[in-house]
């Protein structure tokens, strides 16, 4: 086979795809969306068929790997259901914002618009090829998946489904493709066709992600670490500061919006570390501490200048004790992975001064870290979460699968 | 000199001062902004002797870059001027949009925040420097400006006026940086300096621009092309039509916004062809084809493939006879460069369908190409047009140097 061409073939027919899709009405892909969820349904046996084929292959692999590349009745179920959750989200597309008129009697606004054709690269995900279908329909986008070759068996026989849905409701069979191949030259391919693919959605580890990103000439949507930070200012309210400190660190450790660094104002320590440390120690997390912090302290490791740039990702937890906001707001500047930083506060002045100055893409006043997320955040879906600037930033929903073009209307107006 | 240590440390001096920057009020941003233009006017004797040394350094250069390259009395008042109109455009920075409550109880909400730094590069236009460093500090960016090395001279004079701004009001020098050197390696190392540079605005020809594209790592706001259409309806007002396509065409002819190809449904070309057909002439306008246009036409050229994806940049227009809209749209879908189409017609329906089926940065009815600009669009400024869909698209103003970020408000809530 030659990649190249193949992947050549795959984009002209998204991009072809794309165009139809653009203009496709929200009942024509929610129809679409409903069509192939009972696909999806319906097509259980040749799922499960094609996903064993996939585990005998895939013997060699790990528990947590076999279990993710796992299809069964609930988890079919649990795709079928997620499309059709996809069905009910309001449609971005269409949306005419800010029409006004201009004083030479145009009127301008913006029309929210597909960003064409979406590349998403995953790992040994099946219910991914589901969810991410879903989402770049909704939004009127094709899309080209590309998903770990343990299972590619799973991956077709659910793009089957997907597309037969499509050509149900009369929309293009190439609106979803699946990279049928698992040589991986085609995701060097399909990262640089920036003739036919828009943007690219890493879902995945963060191995997967900075492969990507490397080789990538389409823009990438993505974060790679989630260095989150939470600052107890001296005129937090003790309880609140207590209660997120323990919240943003230890309700899952290993997501991306769990907080690796606890920042303390020099006079609240007194009021906040002892009980921090005793509730830590409770639940098994490890501290490492500032030197400051070390002497508060008895028994807790001392923290290396390293690790005010590592994410954990599990029970650690380095502490450091600063001046206060000011010292604070230089410590996240520098070492923050831009993901989140909370700061918890009563003083409406430093609150407004932290919410201007973090430069992170969620920034919060006396919430945990944690609420970090599409679902939280009202965005209804999450594809991604964003620590770039251009374009999408934060947790990224179905608007960030869109743009918007200008729009001008006129009644035969010329530029004199 | 050590280039890439030179701009190595150019960059990091940018995104310290960039922190600065993102928190200054609007009343500092503002009052600096005077200050450069009181130092530039002020300044008019040494920018008179840097431009001299420029002009004479520059004897090869040809009447067109001369001129562009000169500064005069009334130039330096322009870029004093400018930059005051400048200070008078609403601060698009710490707006909050869509501060809503959410179930869990948190207020979340977005807020307008400088992208960072931002690089310029441009050519021998002095005056560019003025209006980049103007239009970066009031969106809150930090500058980096690297222009045409014919120019080095009186870029390093105006900048140290700029210097000298904001300086008086205490903001760091460092926020407006010129690259002193003329050596190429600097445009190499600034447009993959990622680390410190948050995006690219090329400002000048094509050639400049593809060269910055190809080079880029960190993301590009441009367009290469400006092959803009306008679709003549069978059903559109003949009135309107030729006014407009007349316009399109012969208002400027090199600008990016020019109309360069004419599409005429089949039963709309007895009512205007002949009528456009002499006033074009009259104008001196060279007309070129498709085969039935030259059946109707006596003595103009056939149009080849080639010339519908041709920016003529000239008094030169492409005219193919289509079907009808569908045709039209698919035409203006393969060969548009995406940045500027126009239909013109009197029925609704093909209206609607023309403005959500054409996939350019700026889509109208009944109105002429030449309004795709920013001042028109109610901008204030325009730093440059996007053809791309990441980010900003379309005219480009001030708010295209912004990024939003998520606020999270709480009261000490917790993810459960």
């Amino acid at each position: 086979m030659d990649i190249s061409s193949y992947m050549h073939t795959l984009g002209e027919h998204a991009r072809l795809a794309s165009r139809t899709l653009a203009a496709a009405s929200t009942g024509q892909k929610n129809a679409a969306l409903h069509a192939i969820a009972r696909a999806i349904e319906n097509g259980r046996a040749s799922l499960l068929a094609a996903n064993t084929k996939d585990l005998e292959a895939g013997q060699h692999l790990d528990g947590a790997m076999r279990d993710r590349l796992t299809l069964n009745d609930i988890r079919i179920q649990g795709m079928a259901d997620g499309i059709r959750q996809v069905a009910e989200l309001p449609d971005p597309i269409g949306a005419i914002n800010q029409l006004n008129y201009r004083p030479s009697g145009i009127q301008v606004g913006r029309m929210r618009v597909p960003l064409g054709v979406i590349g998403i690269i995953y790992e040994s995900r099946p219910n991914v090829t589901a969810d991410a279908a879903a989402l770049c329909l909704k939004s009127g986008n094709a899309a080209i998946l590309r998903g770990g070759s343990e299972a590619v068996h799973s991956n077709r026989a659910i793009a089957t489904c997907i597309q037969k849905g499509l050509e149900e409701v009369g929309l293009p069979r190439t609106a979803v493709q699946v990279v049928e191949t698992t040589d991986r030259e085609a995701v060097g391919h399909l990262v640089r066709a920036k003739e036919h693919v828009d943007v690219i959605v890493p879902r995945g580890g963060k191995g997967l992600i900075e492969l990507v990103s490397r080789e990538a000439t389409v823009p990438v949507i993505k974060h790679l670490d989630g260095i989150c930070h939470v600052y107890i200012d001296d005129r937090a309210d003790w309880d609140k500061a207590i209660r997120i400190a323990i919240n943003a660190k230890t309700h899952r450790y290993g997501v991306c919006n769990a907080m690796e660094t606890l920042l303390i104002a020099r006079d609240a320590v007194a009021q906040v570390l002892p009980e921090l440390d005793r509730r830590y120690r409770e639940l098994g997390v490890e501290l490492r501490g500032c030197a400051e912090t070390c002497g508060q302290l008895s028994d807790i490791g001392a923290a290396s200048e390293a690790d005010w740039d590592t994410e954990y990702l599990a029970p650690i937890l380095s502490i450091r004790i600063v001046d206060g906001l000011e010292q604070a707001i230089k410590h996240i500047n520098t070492h923050s992975s831009q993901h989140t930083d909370a700061i918890i506060t009563e003083d409406f002045s430093r609150a407004r001064r932290f919410l201007s100055a973090v430069d992170s893409s969620s920034v919060m006043v006396n919430a945990s870290t944690r609420f970090a997320d599409g679902f939280e955040y009202g965005l209804g879906a999450e594809i991604g979460i964003s620590t770039d600037k251009i374009h999408a930033r934060g947790p990224v929903g179905l608007e960030g699968l869109t743009s918007e073009k200008y729009i001008v209307l006129g009644d035969g107006h010329i530029r004199e």
